[in-house]
């Protein structure tokens, strides 16, 4: 039998939907966008990205041209196919997305993790090509992660493995939205720098260019901006959040030791500006027998793309 | 061609090297003891090796007899047979262990992390038999790991992966023989618990069986017999230990969400004394969407003979 040539990706983020149709040669043929956030019944969510993703699909020749879905998604469950208790999301709960979308679909879809569908996408396609062993991190609303060991996603045994973010680096730290505190998160995503942001603004009399914005309305790409007009302060943020970022990858390397650390998502677009101190505080931190390995690489590929190529290609896993 | 019957295993420690001659059913034929302590010279260390191992082979029936060697060793690397800066041996910088043996054996020689090995004895023969994930941690003179992810061994980019003793827990924490400060293991192997009760036990004024024992001749098992009588200070101990541990498993989990954490070694013993604050801090520490799944397991095996049948694993891995 043929095998159909195309697969429907879904990027679901905390603020929007992406989908693609993907070829096999990794090319989005077709995309739209559903917003998620505001988005608080679920049914009716599914239902919209369903008529948002019907001209899409007639457009490359019906259904019958889909071999599967893919979704990449918060707290997705690879094994169950659904999104569980996800703090970052409109739905509380358990949410069997898989099934809700190939319900109305009528093809195989699989779902991960939103960072596990972003490392498969580096591995296929980008960065990380070849590599056995690596961790991806996204540096987005909140702060995921990928891992691949001995070329494989670690889904441990539950399907949830790979949840960095929520790492304690902190003992009685920020507060996080997943109720615990000095989650990885509540430093290192966008959302962590804008907080670091206003908490060293209010600590230091430094003139900034952070002044001139509200301090409630700082946001993490206001600090890549300032930061790369050469303002001291901005780049007091960047680097206390490399430097906590930097240390968290030391402890990470103690696991697994990967070849090499990809990050993902607005913040890594920063460059050198949160690269360099990621690195200087990683050399500090690491284990002897690790230090000068990992190599820390910015993702290759384009933001929404990626995770959306990531989430494809879990379609074309189905058999 | 007809396999020979026999494997060696060499469990080597900081203070004993245990060898065992076993065969296919996993019975220990023959055994054998070399003190590591105070062997500076590692030429002399193997050569006592090979001399205290002839009579154990002659046992079995001569060199011909053995199919292979396997090693567990601290700082082990599989990919190379070298042990590597390892901090609690006797030999500094890289001592290619696994070619030293095959040279005066002239059998082939496997050489893994001594927490590694475990893992192997305890999947194939003990709590993980059938398990695809889970976490080994050898509480020993240092803390070590052996992490199975998708039912294979963790090795990571350079053979070294799993070295979650030397994850740091506290930032600017207790001095660790690895160069850095607050590794899991300054805390919860035999030598931190012992640290622990010293700190503890200046402290405090309360009355405690631990007094009748000089401050720095306090060892942990010294804590386990007073906590076992019901002491609350030596209760106090564990209890701090189980804490630091549980949380670290927390975060363990956010990386590989294993089904089990399967602890060996002198303190593992203690049982509940140290297991339950451990379970405690766990449920206290780790993301919601892991609560209750990970079982807390002491291993099934017997201490020395689990390490031994482990390294003696590897060495049937050789075809």
């Amino acid at each position: 039998m043929e095998q159909k040539p195309y697969v429907i990706g879904l990027d679901l983020g905390g603020t929007n939907s992406e989908f693609g149709i993907v070829d096999k040669n990794a090319n989005i043929i077709a995309s739209t966008r559903v917003k998620t956030a505001g988005h608080g019944d679920i049914n009716q969510y599914v239902d919209d990205c369903v008529a948002a993703l019907r001209p899409i699909i007639e457009q490359v020749g019906g259904i019958e041209k889909i071999h599967a879905m893919g979704i990449g998604a918060p707290n997705g469950n690879y094994y169950s196919g659904s999104i569980e208790f996800a703090p970052n999301l409109p739905w509380k709960g358990k949410i069997p997305l898989a099934q809700m979308f190939h319900e109305r679909l009528g093809i195989p879809v699989r779902l991960t993790n939103d960072a596990n569908a972003a490392a498969i996408g580096e591995m296929q396609y980008g960065a990380a090509k070849g590599m056995q062993n690596f961790i991806m991190i996204t540096l987005g609303t909140g702060v995921g992660s990928g891992i691949v060991v001995n070329g494989q996603l670690v889904y441990g045994c539950d399907g949830f493995a790979g949840e960095l973010g929520h790492v304690i680096v902190e003992r009685d730290g920020r507060q996080c939205g997943c109720g615990r505190k000095g989650c990885l998160e509540t430093y290192c995503s966008a959302t962590g720098v804008a907080r670091t942001a206003r908490e060293i603004i209010e600590k230091t009399d430094k003139p900034t260019l952070l002044r001139e914005i509200p301090l409630d309305k700082i946001e993490s790409k206001d600090v890549a901006i300032a930061a790369g007009k050469g303002d001291e302060v901005a780049k007091q943020i960047f680097e206390e959040t490399g430097r906590i970022l930097g240390e968290a990858c030391a402890n990470f390397t103690a696991f697994s030791s990967p070849e090499a650390y990809i990050f993902f998502g607005g913040l890594a677009k920063a460059g050198d500006l949160i690269m360099n101190p990621i690195k200087k505080a990683y050399d500090e931190h690491v284990l002897r027998i690790f230090k000068d390995k990992a190599k820390f690489l910015v993702s290759e590929l384009d933001g929404a793309g990626a995770a959306v190529l990531g989430a494809s290609a879990l379609g074309w896993e189905v058999k």
